[in-house]
């Protein structure tokens, strides 16, 4: 069997947080693994009336196989809501539907990596993004993330190797809930926009700005060879599966079409038409600013019982937005050794290892706060929290 | 931008009938050029049903995040028809949901092919799999596809070379429209049984046989090292892009569900609730069976009207199921050169060259006859064969 198997399959990790997924569904166990949406978000009655009204307006149109680049009108209700809040000059022909914001990432590695092209990932980075890119082998180039954004120093250096594109998520990062500040934003668009690199910013959570200011992107409507991805994955519904490309550069989203035919055609038309009629017969922002209230209840009863309960050696982020918080232990404490024994205690989280290209044993954790309600998050944390400092013991 | 795209996108051909669907959506044009199913075998009101109920039986669990290999009752449903149907024995741990079998494809490609690694195909094969694994930049070994299947002694010729795998659609293959006879299958897993390569079957028709009898699988069930494809996109919805991969190697399947999770996470869970749920509330055998009922008249209609409108130098198969024939003219005719003046005549058809991975200016065609009705069939055979006479003048 060994020997069938491609090397681009052996250089890819499988994923920490699906393979402790039946781990943490013990119903005993307090999960601050995963990075599921709160399922009260979801607007079902909402669009199980869409359902019924497309399939008795579109019959047929709904089931039947449809273009790769996705529903038309779909594409043109994100070109326009793109426009009116980033101020771009997007039409249909800068969006391509994909099958969740993971496939994009798929359909770039296939378009841009050979084996040994470099890639610059933020140290650390979400973990999928890894695992998306390591099937065509390439050599990761990790840049430090901080409080501001990417070490601009630590890219210049990055940069004079041989790398097709750097992957960031600007926006309430996946692990650390970090934002880069809109100085650091126009530093690296000053590195780029004379490098022959794709700059990708992948923001799935912009949406969900619970604190401060929505801020510009650094390359969209501005520099050619950039991508800019999105998905209804946290603001509608996840099941099913809509994520979006958004690029300048229609040359690029040719090749990131063909690649999108010869991996499943098209996504789901059934979903894109609901996910626009819903989005037309709703008021989507109306529907937002609910979960942007609850996630940020939701992560201030985090950071509140971490005030309380953790010990002071214990650092950890203050997201404005998204889905997770970042915490950094003493220097020394693994939180992969550290995971089993918060199993053991009923509490779940993701060590910082599968973030890492070039790390292990980290002494970081990540932590999601949106899939629990207050109370189980304070409870949640306070075990994690006498598991801390039990280890001082 | 060149400079930035990888080998294998630049390997990677788009496909003729996407590149076509504008051309081919001209109201006045017939076209037999796609592989559409035809909209009215689509089960409309009973999906709407089946909508309904699962949105109120199982809440937010068919809009959140899910499992990687699919939902549990989705696959227990497919092992229990296949283990009825092709005497095997199946359990839900053989089995992965897919985003349309395309996704399989995909898949494969990506667990099993280094650069350069062989790939055995049929002579012709379908194009959306030469474009699948192409991405991986493989060398295709093409094998003559005759009346009764895989020329063997080709077969055995072509396995002396770096083979991964060899990829068959043994029924009603697409392009076209043959079936391995029982004799031939039988032949080709001698030939395998002892061989270090996987088979892959792609049945997405199997379930339409209107003609003959069901022939047991060349390796299912016998063979390690084999995989079998199926889809509800024939049956039930393309639209909703469930497709799923049958193995008995799960050590095979284990990668193959890393690099799902790598390639989309998991596929849309809405729709395989409401697949499944479809299936167990509906006779299902009785809904496939109008469908064959209306595939077998629309190829009769094709076949008759061939029969009275094409020269006498022009060849057609007979397929006893699916939804494809293919045509073979007199030599020297280069289909791709008469599409433009097909177009002219408004009747499109896919010409011989996607399908084939070595030949240009093939004398062959695919037509598709589900996606019309009988009518509509006959006047664009009329066209096609006023257009074929012509030529001899």
């Amino acid at each position: 069997m060994e020997n069938l198997l491609s090397e681009g399959i052996k250089a890819t990790p499988p994923s920490f947080v699906r393979g402790i997924l039946k781990a943490a569904s013990d119903p005993q166990i307090i999960s601050f693994a995963g990075g599921l949406p709160n399922p009260v978000s979801f607007p079902q009655d909402d669009l199980l009336l869409s359902m019924e009204r497309i399939v008795k307006k579109y019959g047929s149109n709904v089931f039947q196989y449809s273009i790769t680049a996705g529903l038309p009108e779909l594409r043109q209700y994100i070109a326009d809501r793109y426009n009116r809040k980033y101020n771009l000059k997007l039409t249909i022909d800068n969006i391509i539907i994909t099958t969740g914001s993971q496939q994009a990432l798929d359909l770039i590695g296939k378009v841009l990596l050979n084996k040994s092209d470099g890639v610059i990932v933020e140290k650390p980075t979400y973990l999928a993004a890894i695992q998306a890119f390591s099937l065509q082998q390439p050599v990761f180039y990790p840049v430090e993330l901080t409080q501001e954004g990417l070490n601009p120093e630590q890219l210049k250096k990055a940069l004079q190797n041989n790398i097709k594109f750097i992957y960031t998520i600007p926006n309430f990062q996946n692990p650390t809930g970090l934002t880069y500040s809109a100085e650091n934003r126009k530093q690296i668009f000053e590195i780029l926009k004379d490098k022959d690199v794709v700059l990708i910013e992948d923001d799935p959570y912009g949406e969900l700005r619970f604190d401060g200011k929505t801020l510009p992107y650094i390359g969209a409507g501005k520099l050619t060879n950039s991508i800019l991805l999105g998905t209804f994955s946290k603001t509608v519904t996840p099941g099913m599966r809509i994520g979006f490309i958004i690029s300048e550069n229609t040359e690029l989203l040719k090749y990131i079409s063909i690649a999108k035919e010869a991996s499943d055609l098209h996504s789901n038309i059934f979903s894109q038409y609901l996910i626009w009629d819903y989005l037309i017969h709703n008021e989507y922002d109306h529907h937002i600013a609910k979960i942007k209230d609850l996630y940020q209840k939701q992560a201030q009863a985090m950071i509140h019982a971490m005030d309380k309960y953790f010990p002071k050696t214990v650092e950890y982020t203050k997201p404005d937005g998204g889905m997770f918080l970042w915490v950094t232990l003493p220097e020394g404490i693994s939180a992969m050794e550290l995971f089993p024994k918060a199993l053991d205690r009923k509490v779940a989280f993701v060590p910082g290892d599968p973030f890492y290209t070039d790390i292990e044993n980290a002494n970081t954790m990540r932590l999601n706060y949106t899939n629990a309600d207050c109370q189980t998050i304070e409870e949640g944390i306070r075990r994690l929290g006498a598991l801390l400092k039990d280890l001082n013991k």
